[in-house]
């Protein structure tokens, strides 16, 4: 969601869903309809001794937390919550709405949960509306905001150089400030930089708040969203740790009670830190970890392929150590998603800008860079397989999501080996059974057909190890290749007999991380 | 052990072990002697049908698996092996040969089982045995490799400035070969950098042995120690993962049935590479790994200081992240030891002058020049509390080993902040419990009582969490400090309610990784 001021919308535009439907966005008339239900709806709620719960932002995160809240049961199976989730009258945002009222997730996804949680809160509880009315905030105890926060360029090459786009939070804040109930927490859940609670959303709530002649000291806590759009997606919100903090210990204590309710915190215990500057910090530098460990991996993935060595099978035999070494990485692909791209860049953005300190996080960013640039590695090996010379060759790219079995396509590694592709003249047919639309590139047709991406291609790179992949036998290859075709398994999908049949044909291999297969000369052909 | 041909010897000379005893070399003669009573021990071993195994180098990590490997028992609970630990006949290296033959372990450890199982195994079961004679290593089953293999200079600040003393492992392989059975297996447990068993063990070994007429081919395999002389010595050798891999296939199976009779594999199964390139690399992966993971945390305590942030409170929030973050590392003085310390440096110097490939380590070669002048951020804590000028002002410097609670100095952080300490004009005294010479700078005076170390100091510096500073109270560290001391926490040693207590009684505290201190104003006397 970016909330930035909107210009006056064509009461007749339209949003257009991935899948193509298209949602016709409501009129300001037709808005005020839909608020006067849902205000019912609250006002009911409340009568029960049940809170009114407002979700800001309906993307991957918010979506899926505000079907999470309308789950949220007592003890006789009643729900504890009515939730409104609110999001932009824009033609890029309003289809989410259009969809969760239909008692659909917006997005795609192999977990069986999500859509089964929220077709029961929409269709048979009633306890979940989303809507485009401002006026709703005005009607919550908590309004728990997962709004977009990011950065203007993933790959700011300084210090200095890195931006981050806090206009639509900032908008965001104001919105809630402008309609809350004096009493209300604002709980953010989007990640932001450090200091961002402290010394961007409090100033604002509390310069709108004084606007409106309200006194009472503002309740506003951080806690960080850990959600992962893969099987596990409802999990990651409700069966899952979670670190909060408070501006005060009111509003630590109001967002304990309040996640309380959706977690089972017997099982999964909260955490509080003793400001919000710690848990805003704490989920940067937990996406920095993983994000630096992914680079680390991928230094040593281009030794080992000149070496020879099979560093997939290294990598098991030092993750047998327990507790100290079973989280090292695979080679692999790259890194995409919203998250492990970016945060590393808010957190020294945040120093710089919100602190201004001059401490930086030189490891922590050359690790994001490398994960950045990581698929030239891979085109690298398909210049190699094609010759040195990839100008004018067509190249099917398998896998554009970037997450196995998903289709969150959010800064996707397929897009700089693409891009790179594109510039260096050759023929891109990209393929994935779970894409239909690629929102953020639009213009790229994606195959839904292997065969048709395949054919005729001079090369393939498997770029996500899609199930449908993983399950293609070597003949099936063989079956749709062209011969003299080249194959780079960027993410450990051929089995090494599977890599030796296809050479034995006529088709050379790479992988990334396979030092092995040019050891064994996979990669010249015949 | 450096096994660089010798000078020959004053028959007459002493070799001095770390705690003041003196042990004579033995005469040529004497030695002589000493190898009829240890073949003819070991004729008796097979007799029974048991294994004679040598281990070559009695450091940190070969007198612990000589120990072990014979405390290995058959199910009569009779010595699998007769086992003959060989180092060098140099003051340097003697005394080791002394202590075990006496019984006891060269080195101390809080590991309670080491000094056990050998004492056992030298003065009970009669089968373990330490010499000077080369002649031992012709009764060797298998020769255990564990000598010395070290960079010349930890600090060096290229790829091209990376030396790695290859000649001690070189003459040690071909003493091997001048020796060795036709039949013997040579198991090279030391960390080596990748290629060393084929390039550089294995022509050595072949030339050595075509010399003396033998044919047969030579038995090399690798498997990397994981030796860890902290609480667990002894149990990462018998109780411990390991990973192996032969020259062939014949030499892997050799390895493993060895490694089979110390290692109790149902536990603790074995894992086989492919070759000793990979296992080779795997070693060095590892901890280049748990370095560069040190390394960004650093990184990262420096901004959480700078922000008000106790950074151990945020690890500990994200460590319950299991599987994925729960062996992210904490804020810390520095790194030490033998392994950790030089390894990505091994990793390096063998890409470009094993393979001569042109892959740089970047981050990993980053992360261990982080970690080697990490202990410069605790010197900087100290010079501000010291009002910015640490010229001729007494520090107390508390702890020398790098691990609590161990005697082991290699390496030692504390040697960096020493060093600094001097070079910047102060005057610093030392103290550790557990450390009476520091064997790598025997000019240094190791205060054992820490009274006298902190008698007129006007800071003090915690480096090593020994038990005896742990349990130091507020009111014992105020007794013994002169008011105005500051007191520097490198290790979390300190409570935030004793850093409050000395703070409040005048005595200024900083912490590594403990911004909340700074927050509250313990950085300022008064």
């Amino acid at each position: 969601m970016s909330a930035e001021p909107q210009p006056s919308l064509d009461p007749a535009a339209e949003s257009p869903a991935p899948d193509g439907t298209a949602y016709r966005i409501p009129s300001d008339t037709q808005s005020s309809m839909v608020f006067r239900e849902i205000a019912a709806a609250a006002e009911e709620q409340r009568k029960r001794g049940g809170q009114v719960i407002v979700v800001q932002g309906l993307g991957f995160v918010g979506a899926a937390v505000a079907a999470a809240i309308a789950s949220a049961s007592d003890e006789a199976g009643q729900p504890l919550h009515y939730v409104v989730g609110i999001d932009l009258p824009t033609p890029e945002s309003y289809w989410k709405i259009g969809k969760i009222n239909e008692g659909e997730p917006p997005f795609r996804s192999p977990d069986t949960k999500l859509p089964e949680i929220l077709r029961e809160a929409v269709l048979e509880r009633g306890n979940l509306r989303a809507t485009t009315c401002e006026e709703a905030y005005a009607l919550a105890d908590v309004i728990v905001v997962d709004v977009h926060l990011d950065v203007e360029d993933r790959a700011a090459e300084s210090v200095d150089g890195i931006r981050v786009g806090l206009a639509g939070f900032e908008a965001a804040m104001r919105t809630i400030g402008r309609n809350m109930r004096p009493d209300a927490l604002v709980l953010v859940e989007t990640t932001v930089p450090m200091g961002t609670c402290e010394r961007v959303a409090l100033p604002i709530l509390q310069q709108e708040r004084i606007r409106r002649g309200i006194r009472e000291p503002v309740r506003l806590a951080n806690a960080y969203e850990r959600v992962m759009p893969g099987p596990g997606y409802v999990d990651s919100i409700r069966a899952f740790r979670r670190t909060y903090a408070g501006i005060d210990e009111e509003s630590a204590e109001r967002a304990r009670a309040f996640l309380s309710t959706l977690i089972d915190v017997d099982e999964h215990p909260l955490w509080q830190l003793d400001d919000t500057v710690s848990s805003e910090l704490g989920k940067l530098l937990e996406n920095s970890y993983r994000s630096l460990n992914i680079a680390f991996m991928h230094e040593w993935t281009q030794l080992a392929e000149k070496i020879g060595v099979n560093l997939f099978e290294v990598v098991d035999s030092i993750r047998v150590r327990k507790g100290t070494h079973d989280n090292m990485r695979y080679p692999g692909f790259g890194v995409g998603g919203y998250c492990l791209t970016k945060d590393s860049l808010l957190a020294q953005w945040s120093a710089a800008n919100l602190f201004g300190v001059e401490t930086v996080l030189g490891m922590t960013l050359t690790g994001l860079k490398t994960n950045y640039e990581m698929p030239l590695h891979t085109l690298a090996l398909a210049e190699e397989l094609a010759g040195g010379e990839i100008a004018g060759k067509t190249i099917a790219v398998c896998g554009v999501s970037y997450l196995a079995d998903v289709a969150d396509t959010r800064n996707t590694p397929t897009e700089t080996l693409l891009d790179a592709l594109l510039e260096k003249g050759a023929r891109p047919k990209v393929h994935d059974p779970h894409v239909v639309t690629w929102i953020e590139r639009p213009s790229i047709e994606i195959h839904q057909s292997l065969a048709a991406a395949l054919k005729g291609a001079d090369g393939v790179v498997l770029a996500v190890p899609h199930g449908v992949y993983l399950k293609l036998s070597a003949e099936d290859l063989l079956a749709q290749l062209t011969p003299g075709a080249f194959v780079v398994d960027a993410q450990d999908i051929l089995t090494d007999e599977k890599a030796r049949l296809l050479w034995e044909a006529g088709r050379p291999v790479a992988g990334v991380g396979k030092g092995h297969w040019r050891t064994k000369g996979y990669h010249l052909s015949g």
